[in-house]
């Protein structure tokens, strides 16, 4: 493992006068605090998917939701209760007394359970007196003993609450049965050298664990988090992927990377990393940001040329760490600012030979598709590697549409008549039926070529503005009674059907092309 | 400005024993390391429209590309160059001597060179010893100086060199004639803590001010730059939107909202920084997540109801900062966490009067439309409140679609004949073309019922698969010949016609029941 990594020496330096740092639990709530993000809603299907995730992948509690919000919800956490997870299960509950039941009644043994502690929540939001708000907290915590459940009590703002207010809050409730206390902070005000002092002020007032619970608003969550650790905590909430309210919480992946990086602390069984964000994704509908920090798509990914000749020489010139540390890949990309070196590489493990005294010219190819983004994959590499190679000029069609009809509509088959003029001067004149209009045009062209070419992906970019809003589709044809090989195509136009058929026609084209040799 | 804020007073204790803090520079490279994110290639165009949005949001500094890597590079550096912006215009350089001339040759005055100090680099990556490394980088910057440049100098992978040899490197270049020292956390594994040693080492052997460029690989990329800043670095290269290579760079809205919020710092026009990020995410056509901090689409978003009855109370219990701060706007999200109270007050907000006996049964089915994540509009909303009062049955339409046949293909002008029965009885069929058959169709639909009506969004999702895969339309009508009002419709199916147009009759059915009252 240690190989894996590549850590800054000054890291240690700067470590080495802090506290030992152990045995720190992970206390995932990317079912209840990651849930309540705009967007995000789990079926009960959806719950037990990823719980079983979370679990697999080892944090020590799952946060399952927030009981008293209604039956279904209940439910849920009911039966993710009688799963028997390795996982602690939780429920949140707000500091009364219909809550702790709500939560009871779910099954759980363990409840999270806040009252604002701030000020400004206890002015505004509570209306509530800080006295007041003392006795509720612990009766609320009397309460949830009373019923059997073991309670993590949140002073909840507490980074913008009174120091000396929330001591007696934290000893209050300690005396009332609590057994832990944590510290969110609810806004993502705080900054990492002021978090270690919060910490430092309730481990003052309390023995019992101090967890913390960090949101992103100021991109200091993991900063804060790790901060709060150095100071004494040992629970900390995070989210996988990062989701949760507003801009989220800190990020399960990049806390447990830091441990582990920084401090040699293995939490969850990282190899699983990747694959539960993925799940978490899927499921939530929530998606990464390319640039995701550990999971997202370009985390592992190298595209210029100064960086992938780094990677390929030395991977950790330009990585943190491996990615099958965390179960992911690294990607070689090819676009515009590629290198001669990453083409060359792909082309060598896609078993492509290329003279090198043509290289030039497909790097000014590669770039010239490579405008505005593009990244370019294999099949795509193949197809302009042939072109190059064959100087073709567009337009030279060996296979040639001369009319096309399909007629479509409701409770009607849609049917497409096609006219192939073929390489060899022949005309093919057939009609197809489909399930619409794209597949019976696409179907009837298929069939006027007399090959076997099937469709292996097509991909229409998403359209948003009017009715006769320009469309992108790009197919991708295999040659299955030839050699198998695969043939892209590309289009661009306003009618779906018309751009269908040219990107079709193009693809089948280059496959000619390349079988002509 | 002091009121829009909402830090931790702990922030202030914790830095009151740090060095003062101001003049702070902003150096950005969403032109330079940003684009070098897979998946991001600008054009011309494209980097003098990003351009002229950083020079209106106020940057110190603009890394435009990276002359060397070609003509077209330094043509769009050259016409930034003539451009007269107000930010300094730089060009990155490898230290060798023709990247010098590139960044010359292109037109600007300053250079931002590098060369890597660390062993692991100068041993797989250069191949160099260090001796090598440090004639190297002294050469470079005396020829830049030669050629008229000013010279910011990076120790590339900074944080993973010898402190020793950086301040030999450091010195010599400064003696050599560069005007900024660039500390790059080149692959993104330093910590805070770490990183005010690192900067703190580097002032002692140079006078020169200190810049550093923080990764963000393990989630720290804004703490780590801040802490910088804490040590004494006056400059700082950052990305909007946070983009570049890998997991990004710090993020330039993060880092200058940071730097107000704690240390009254003003660098850019925090009011543009909405529009900008929208700006650089539309051009570079790189998503930003959901939850990204300060610009994401949920940063002020609320929708459970804890969080909305908070914000409807005072905007600070859940909100860092307001969003008008940084050109953003609240959003109060109607979904499957959504109290009556957040209802209520869209309706309000709408004008649309509702009973509050009937509430129960609109949040059930508010809640049903909301599984799966789905945000509910205003449009959807009314849409929704419609139905409860009415208690529709599905099937019930008001206008219905008898017949529907649309010819298409290639040079053909799509045309659609359509049968409508109308509310009355009558029936209604007519023909219409359009640029494709889902034009045609709607088109027809829109003349047959003989109203007013106008497409004023189409959507539909990407389809990944094969041609007949699954597609979801939406559709948004604005009732013009009536009172204006939107509806919309939605629907799923396997042919891109048919399900266009069951969305469309779905927007008809759902105005005309609106009307009926």
């Amino acid at each position: 493992m240690e190989m894996m990594l590549a850590v800054s020496p000054y890291n240690q330096l700067a470590l080495s006068g802090a506290g030992p740092v152990r045995d720190i639990k992970i206390f995932d709530t990317t079912l209840r605090d990651g849930e309540q993000a705009p967007g995000i809603a789990l079926s009960p299907e959806d719950k037990v998917r990823i719980a079983l995730a979370l679990d697999d992948l080892g944090v020590d509690f799952i946060e399952a939701g927030f009981a008293a919000s209604g039956k279904a919800e209940r439910d849920v956490i009911s039966k993710l209760s009688g799963m028997g997870l390795s996982a602690r299960l939780c429920s949140l509950a707000r500091a009364v007394r219909p809550d702790i039941d709500a939560a009871a009644d779910a099954g759980v043994d363990y409840v999270h359970t806040f009252i604002a502690t701030s000020e400004l929540h206890m002015r505004y939001k509570l209306k509530m007196t800080p006295d007041e708000v003392v006795a509720r907290a612990v009766d609320t915590v009397e309460y949830a003993r009373e019923r059997g459940l073991e309670v993590q009590f949140s002073c909840e703002d507490a980074t913008r609450s009174d120091m000396g207010f929330m001591k007696r809050v934290v000893s209050e409730v300690q005396k009332a049965g609590a057994s832990a206390i944590n510290i969110p902070d609810t806004v993502g005000v705080i900054i990492p050298q002021a978090m270690g002092a919060v910490v430092k002020g309730i481990r003052e007032a309390v023995s019992i664990p101090i967890s913390v619970h960090c949101h992103n608003d100021m991109g200091l969550a993991v900063a804060n988090t790790m901060a709060a650790i150095d100071a004494g905590a040992t629970i900390c909430h995070v989210c996988m992927n990062g989701i949760g309210e507003r801009a989220g919480n800190a990020s399960l992946e990049e806390v447990a990377l830091n441990l582990f990086a920084n401090y040699r602390v293995q939490t969850v069984d990282l190899g699983k990393i990747g694959a539960t964000s993925k799940i978490v994704e899927r499921v939530t509908g929530f998606a990464l940001a390319g640039n995701k920090p550990i999971v997202g798509r370009n985390a592992f990914a190298h595209e210029s040329g100064i960086h992938v000749h780094g990677v390929m020489s030395n991977t950790s010139t330009y990585e943190p760490f491996l990615p099958e540390l965390v179960g992911v890949d690294r990607q070689i990309v090819i676009g515009k600012h590629s290198g001669a070196h990453s083409v060359r590489g792909r082309l060598d493990a896609l078993g492509v030979r290329f003279p090198d005294d043509h290289m030039p010219e497909l790097m000014e190819a590669v770039k010239d598709i490579a405008v505005g983004g593009k990244m370019i994959d294999d099949a795509e590499l193949v197809a302009i590697v042939d072109n190059v190679l064959r100087k073709k000029e567009t337009g030279s069609h060996s296979v040639a549409l001369d009319e096309l009809t399909v007629l479509t509509g409701k409770n009607t088959t849609s049917t497409a008549t096609v006219s192939v003029v073929l390489a060899d001067g022949s005309r093919s004149t057939v009609s197809e039926i489909g399930v619409g209009p794209v597949d019976a045009a696409i179907n009837a062209i298929r069939k006027a070529i007399n090959d076997e070419i099937t469709m292996e992906e097509y991909k229409l970019s998403a359209i948003t503005g009017k009715s006769d809003s320009i469309c992108e589709v790009t197919v991708m044809l295999k040659n299955v009674g030839g050699d198998g090989a695969l043939s892209v195509g590309k289009a661009v136009g306003l009618d779906i059907v018309e751009t269908s058929v040219d990107a079709t026609m193009a693809a089948i084209n280059r496959d000619f092309a390349r079988r002509r040799d």
